[in-house]
């Protein structure tokens, strides 16, 4: 009974795992193509990931920056979505193995997985300082940030009231730099007039970063103006800082010979990543080169060593054949990589040759607070009220592509206009990491939890 | 430390229990009234509960239809609101105890936190059929609903799948009957293009109901009319049905002398409620009477029987002093009563008597489907698009009074043109029912997990 409709074809079968930018893309670039495609992701949703900061700070929900992949997909009459796990693959036979369904036999396999947090081996500061991948990393920072202030307006010890109005956010790239100016604006103007018995303007908001200046791959001038963007809204920004321990409600951090420790109850990870399962499958069954995080070292064409009909794309990819170092992990980079490994496809089928993959970068963004952003757009590099305007248009035209997210955009203008930040729920606690196994039988259906956190 | 902006005053001090619609309304009336007043809830948002259905159903985010209590009353400068819940209270030395802070003392006590699910006696239904509340339920029953045509086109076994996709909704109010509509919605028009394996319109919806018409409240015309609305829907309507055994995913009914049993893979429950723990510490603490269902038995003022500082509002209050039975408990009864109140205390300061409360009926309405409604106005009985579109403006008006929340009629407007339902994510499972105690000291916060629950 199982793919009646889509099985129906001779075409090649081109089977993609994960539906992020660089999975969706290739899946939608293949739309007309004589090909049959079959997308598999664990969730049921594509996440618009370099929004996911607004739903952690209470500005979005999570329903604006994301939309069902069913629905993307909808028109793609050669293409089906399944809600499933890839458990391992069988490069020979040319064989997916998925959790809670028959194997599929693809004819072209493209990874697109990507990556989630890393602790640097220190797995254990997880639960005290955790990480923005997913849209429950998101509601578990929103609820962490905004009980922070519940809780101190509660506290009658002057040491304890103080430690709950401290943030540490780690890590100073992009995301760290729009959670810590973000936090920064909550403290001081969101939610100032709310609270009787704490002055929320004292909060501090902390920004600790390794490298000598915040976001270390843009040139140093954006570095220079994101830095005074984010003081001037009230961060205490920390450059050459290494986190060497995290525990109790405290970090403790150093500083050339100084190691210092402050207390602080909100302590949030944008620090490192390291590559998904899907790697380490891989590395298994083909012997493909992995890079120190556990990406995939890729060919010119994004195919991996010895087999031509993997490919491995975004976040997932180590891509060096370009530059003087990989290719950043940034959405850009994945959507044209799926763009062009769908190209690559449809050609061989044609019989036609394609070139080496190569990235034309157009700029990369970060925002500071409401209204101000840095911007490296090759050509030029912005800062301010210009650069923040670019920022909104560039994720206004991804966005309306995707699910006609119109009214995000006017939810947003609205936020900004008043400062609001209307999605302030505290909601339960999601970051149990509930495991939903999808079963094979409904009454076998288990819900398995991966651990349990204590606050 | 605590209250030092509140406390300065030496009015009268209000504590209202519960930020629903009564305590909100209650809260909102003495704005400008010598009096100090102290809101104790123990979710940080106020919930629009009428629209919990379009939550559930995946129309809208939790944030569209919640407002922070903070930012609703930050205005209030007479006015705290505690996150915190109330464990206890002394009627007689007139203390309110809380469980992470320093005792309340009142000298006049607003109890209105309202009503929870009742299975009969049942209890053990509440994991197979969760009802519908909180946030947490909305985003289960979301969770359940669009899980089940994801299991569904998986299945391979056709028993399975016709179980899969059939959803029960126990109970004909108003509540039942939105979201039987819903859901005959999202089968038959939102998702019938999505999936390859599955011909969503196959899925049955059962509405369930024990009266001889659903809606019981209601005129005989709106029941027939709302009836065949939902029919019109898909919706197969069973009324003088009484649930006898809800387990292993199948619900066993008994309609006059038969008894048969419906394999159901989603169940909803929309049958009944019993009242808050409020309800028993009053009775256990003043010997006032209790209904059947547990809600407080008031006197014509609001006030408890020998204590006239204690007022019970909203769905907790049984008033039995106008009309042939007890006012029903819906937001706008709630609202009344808590402006009904907060002016009395204010009278009562002046040295002035009010009337007992009276409540002027302007109607009650349910939705079904996404533009059809039934309306009992009293002097009118309303079906289809025109009730629909009064019950959207009484909504609308709501709503913005609250919050602005214009944002909120645009994506409802353009979800109703396009038949999208864009918030349609599956999260994590949020009903673990974790129950987040805020602590006394931060470093000893755990996170108790009351049940856990196998789907």
């Amino acid at each position: 009974m199982n793919n009646t409709q889509t099985k129906q074809t001779n075409h090649p079968h081109i089977v993609i795992v994960g539906g992020g930018f660089g999975g969706l893309y290739a899946a939608k670039s293949l739309k007309d193509a004589p090909v049959k495609v079959t997308l598999i992701d664990k969730r049921n949703f594509h996440l618009f990931q370099p929004l996911l900061y607004q739903v952690a700070t209470g500005t979005l929900s999570p329903a604006d920056i994301a939309s069902p992949l069913r629905v993307i997909l909808s028109k793609h009459k050669n293409t089906q979505v399944l809600l499933d796990k890839v458990v391992d693959i069988d490069p020979n036979a040319k064989k997916v193995f998925l959790e809670n369904r028959e194997d599929l036999d693809y004819d072209a396999l493209i990874v697109a997985t990507g990556v989630s947090h890393h602790y640097f081996g220190n797995d254990q500061w997880q639960n005290d300082a955790p990480g923005l991948k997913t849209v429950e990393d998101a509601l578990e920072m929103r609820r962490r940030i905004y009980m922070a202030f519940e809780a101190a307006e509660k506290e009658p010890d002057p040491a304890k009231r103080k430690a709950l109005l401290t943030f540490v956010v780690v890590g100073g790239g992009p995301t760290g730099v729009e959670l810590a100016g973000a936090i920064a604006e909550i403290a001081h103007e969101s939610v100032k007039d709310d609270f009787r018995d704490i002055d929320t303007t004292q909060a501090r908001v902390l920004l600790f970063e390794g490298m000598e200046r915040i976001l270390p791959p843009y040139p140093e001038e954006c570095s220079a103006d994101a830095q005074k963007a984010l003081e001037d809204l009230g961060v205490d920004v920390q450059t050459q800082t290494l986190v060497t321990n995290i525990a109790d409600n405290a970090v403790t951090y150093r500083q050339g010979d100084d190691t210092n420790t402050v207390d602080a109850h909100t302590i949030l990870w944008a620090a490192g990543v390291r590559a998904s399962f899907m790697g380490k499958v891989l590395a298994d069954r083909t012997e493909v080169e992995l890079d120190r995080a556990g990406r995939v070292v890729v060919e010119s064409d994004l195919s991996i060593k010895n087999y031509g009909d993997i490919f491995v794309i975004g976040d997932l990819a180590n891509f060096n054949h370009q530059g003087d170092r990989p290719l950043p992990g940034v959405a850009p980079v994945a959507m044209k990589e799926g763009e062009y490994v769908a190209d690559l496809l449809v050609k061989r089928i044609q019989g036609k040759a394609v070139g080496q993959f190569t990235y034309s970068d157009f700029g990369s963004m970060a925002v500071i607070g409401q209204n101000k952003a840095v911007a490296n757009l090759g050509f030029a590099k912005l800062s301010g009220f210009v650069a923040w305007v670019i920022w909104i248009f560039a994720h206004i035209y991804y966005l309306i592509e995707f699910d006609n997210k119109l009214v995000v955009m006017i939810q947003w203008a609205w936020n900004y206009i008043t400062l609001g930040r209307g999605a302030r729920l505290i909601t339960e606690k999601p970051s149990l990491q509930l495991e939903i196994e999808s079963p094979k039988k409904p009454e076998e259906a288990t819900v398995k939890t991966k651990e349990t956190v204590s606050v």
